[in-house]
């Protein structure tokens, strides 16, 4: 059975549609998943940007949020803009990393679908802890673990090998020989590519 | 029967695979089709750019090429990349919009095959001259045509137009009722748009 590896940023919209999809989209295909929270924040603090690019570039900003649109719409999933945008996402990432397993998936699923469905700030332990119990794991002992200087420099470890596999964005997909596909839009054709399927969907 | 306008920049790189493309997609859904040769530069102006996004930040524009070489090898569609990249395409948008119809876009691709299938420069009237006679246009005639006070200020006011209706790429697929569908890889779903069709292929 192959796999791939899923990145995912909980501050990245397009992470959100991507999340609630590539489950699925992965077992269709028997391709096992590696879900891997990371940061944007330090690429795009390499490439100068000290904010969202949707919101430095306000063109690209308000195209971004009508496809989103769009693409929740076509899901029949909700979409409610959290403020401010982006959130603050370390605190989740390191949260979903401290996780394992099954925990880690339902984990990351509910802080998106709290965070872009709801349009819930998810930047705390006030608004993290109560999606950790709807998980069924204990938020005080794992709050501890996940802010344990140990996680906190696997947590930037991650961050260093996303860009030096070439992960420029969120979602992507990336494969066992190293491919990249970024975007909810790809997670298709990185998945059709780690299945060793057709390349046919690939446009 | 519903039409889209299909937006494209010779200068860019997904604008190749989506000429080639777009024609095919737009009849099976029964859209008409107007092509639409615009600059990106002063788009990119706009947003502080003075070079390709693919030159200024180095990680997107080694994601782009491996990209686009996937994309063209599901094609069966040749790629080579043209010196300098990005390509000069001023006179080329000034030709294009002269032009009228099928000459239009019988032109527009075989800009695109010659620059990005075969890696040749696009730039001058001796690039362009035998394209425009492949095409059966006169290229002298063509020529004082596109470089007219009338076509130059007509190419601008479609740059103008663009960034207006919120195009912020090359390809942008554009619906009557005004939705922008960016990138090559969402032909598609546009069109599927505009033909008033299910939204079940937006992701």
């Amino acid at each position: 059975m192959s796999s791939a590896e899923f990145w995912y940023e909980f501050a990245s919209t397009y992470s959100y549609p991507a999340a609630l999809r590539v489950a699925a989209l992965a077992e269709e295909r028997r391709v096992s998943l590696v879900w891997r929270p990371f940061l944007l924040g330090p690429i795009f603090m390499a490439q100068g940007w000290r904010d969202s690019p949707f919101n430095i570039y306000p063109a690209k900003g308000r195209y971004m949020w009508r496809d989103l649109e769009r693409t929740c719409a076509a899901m029949d999933i909700p979409l409610k803009r959290p403020e401010p945008f982006p959130q603050p996402s370390l605190l989740a990432a390191r949260v979903a990393l401290a996780l394992r397993g099954e925990a880690r998936v339902d984990f990351s699923r509910l802080v998106f679908t709290s965070e872009f469905g709801r349009g819930l700030p998810i930047g705390d332990r006030a608004t993290l802890g109560p999606l950790l119990a709807a998980c069924g794991v204990d938020p005080a002992t794992t709050f501890e673990r996940a802010e344990s200087e140990a996680n906190k420099a696997r947590l930037k470890a991650e961050c260093a090998r996303a860009a030096a596999i070439g992960v420029i964005g969120a979602p992507c997909l990336v494969t066992e020989d190293g491919e990249v596909f970024w975007g909810n839009d790809r997670l298709e054709q990185g998945l059709d590519w780690a299945a060793g399927g057709s390349l046919g969907a690939v446009r």
